[in-house]
């Protein structure tokens, strides 16, 4: 059997990037992906586009309500998006578009496939150079979501845990830009803006627009997805 | 504002003592339960039962097809079930009921909920004296589960992190039901049972019904719950 690991492919840049290093590191990919009532749902067509693109074996799409217990401008079209942010303020404290423990429950979700699956590792986009102020994306907290991975399951009881992997965590987005032109992601599919409209159309002025845009701007390179939308 | 804890209710009877418990130690009730395709799914409305018996301020449901990503006996309808085992059986080894990482699922729900409810406080049901040999109720999980938290929230951040309590981690299946009779915890509108008819009649052979028959007998008790199905 081919060595197996679960991505978690939101639609965006990042996962579809570390979607593309695990099957460069040799994986059988399979991705998954929550529908859990994110403003921005154009982002799970985006994953499926992705997942198809990259290779995928299998792509899971999973139904969530978080929205109804998790409360975030993310996840309530009514609320007041950051926008226009100058980029020292973007990443200086914890928006409004932090949906409380996301990466928490993701993980989980992850965890439990890949347990089922046989899998050894579980890719995750997160990365802390540009990141936007989310507690749940740190290295301190993904070694503590391996501890924890390493305990929860039989897998991990019997010896055989499964790897959490978060190979963009030290790359800047401009960094990211060269990784995927390096290993032939096709960004065009990918979607960051945090409103986004079904048809792709992005907004420009969110931290997602910005942080993307600068990454871009500083790979020297134009962002295929506007083209696409 | 009253202190709140958010309590995750199977509808069985540890959940239903762990709730009694933080309403006694003055918390305000929050209870999750999640429909996630286990195969006894009676529990979700014996849970209801349980949140209005107990005086939980709100109850909530959440849909989760965990069953597609997870394999278990306990969400597949047509596996066989562990049956009529000693009871020095139950306990060794982890069963094929072993929902590959349910508690951590479940508690990083309840993690969502509990920061936006601004809760000090998660109570579990697990406990580890006469558990089914399941990796992810154990005290050492628990706590692993506890420095997961303080890093994945803004809450934990700010330092106003959520304490995960497993109150009934070192009782005994006899010790909780006397427990529950201290509390007055109505323990007829729980069930136990694996594969429990919708009409709530249980098997008496599975590793649950076992349990709970010996913790009832070596209490020195009658299971109100078998008048009731």
């Amino acid at each position: 059997m081919s060595k197996r690991a679960v991505v978690l492919l939101s639609g965006g840049m990042d996962s579809a990037v570390s979607a593309a290093e695990a099957i460069a590191a040799g994986f059988e990919l399979y991705a998954l992906t929550l529908r859990y009532g994110q403003r921005h749902s154009v982002e799970v067509q985006r994953a499926c586009d992705v997942a198809r693109d990259v290779g995928a074996a299998e792509h899971r799409l999973l139904e969530l309500d978080l929205a109804a217990i998790a409360v975030s401008s993310l996840t309530d079209s009514e609320a007041a998006l950051p926008e226009g942010r100058a980029m020292t303020e973007v990443g200086s404290g914890i928006p409004s578009t932090y949906v409380p423990a996301r990466n928490t429950v993701f993980l989980s979700l992850a965890l439990a496939w890949a347990e089922t699956l046989g899998a050894e590792a579980i890719f995750i986009g997160a990365n802390v150079t540009d990141y936007s102020g989310y507690p749940d994306c740190r290295p301190e907290y993904l070694e503590a979501f391996q501890a924890l991975a390493d305990l929860a399951t039989q897998a991990g009881v019997e010896g055989r845990g499964v790897k959490i992997v978060a190979p963009l965590m030290k790359l800047s987005k401009a960094q990211i830009v060269e990784r995927a032109e390096e290993l032939k992601v096709d960004l065009s599919w990918t979607v960051s803006c945090y409103q986004a409209a079904d048809s792709g159309q992005v907004c420009g002025r969110c931290d997602a627009c910005q942080l993307r845009a600068k990454g871009f701007a500083e790979a020297g390179r134009s962002d295929p997805a506007l083209q696409r939308s």
